[in-house]
């Protein structure tokens, strides 16, 4: 299997994880040298907190436990491409290469959501030089967040 | 003086402490029915976290003390137009009112910054009806941002 694929099927698990404890299915995690070095899931229900996204939780933990210059270092793996937010946090921390599962296009499509702003337009709006490869094996993704949002 | 001066300028002190406290300037606060209900700091130096932004940290903490129905209910005052990552963030726990100081513009000019992507785009790019108020009292916010950043 595709090393890509690999950390994306990890990220599905951790959004499945996600959902087993009462919140949205998005689940990230961070690369470095070939080894996951921090997971991350989405908390928004259980923490009472709209910004308590998956990635941002991911970049936010992990710079405070192991300082942003490690983390800039890092690969970002996400179950669904990230979001204006997230999109600027992981800018914001150094974070130079994305990878996601689902689109966010695939995404918006089954919860009816209008958020038109893609990742690639937000890092370029930023002046962040962010390479974005996705989707990766997406019918799972798209699977998951069919059952999870009923439609 | 007006009520959107006078809680700017509050903005501007929460600011200031943020200098104090060892990070940078930027400070925010809610207010609803009048009365600020929360205040927060950037904290990006002293917790070693790029995402920890005055708005950010204020919409996460308030959400997380007093529910997000309460606080989709009031107005976001900023020291400092809000970034990408900050409007999403407002965006997504239900905001729909936004005073801010300094226009980001002018802040990227003193940092020599690369952002071209306005709050209004970001909250329209994501289908949020987002009122946006400012600049206001602007050259207090740039002077301070002068002074900070040495320019």
């Amino acid at each position: 299997m595709q090393k890509n694929e690999s950390f994306i099927l990890q990220c599905y698990e951790l959004a499945a994880k996600a959902i087993e404890h009462g919140n949205h299915p998005f689940g990230a995690l961070l690369v470095l040298d070939g080894e996951v070095i921090f997971t991350a899931e989405n908390s928004v229900l259980t923490e009472q907190d709209p910004t308590a996204h998956a990635e941002t939780n991911l970049v936010s933990t992990a710079c405070r436990a192991l300082g942003p210059e490690i983390v800039a270092q890092s690969t970002l793996y996400t179950s669904t491409e990230p979001c204006p937010m997230c999109s600027g946090a992981i800018g914001w921390v150094g974070i130079r290469h994305v990878v996601y599962g689902c689109g966010a296009n695939t995404l918006y499509k089954i919860t009816s959501g209008e958020v038109n702003l893609r990742s690639r337009e937000v890092f370029t709006g930023m002046g962040f030089n962010v390479v974005v490869e996705g989707p990766v094996l997406e019918d799972i993704g798209m699977e998951q967040h069919r059952g999870y949002w009923g439609r």
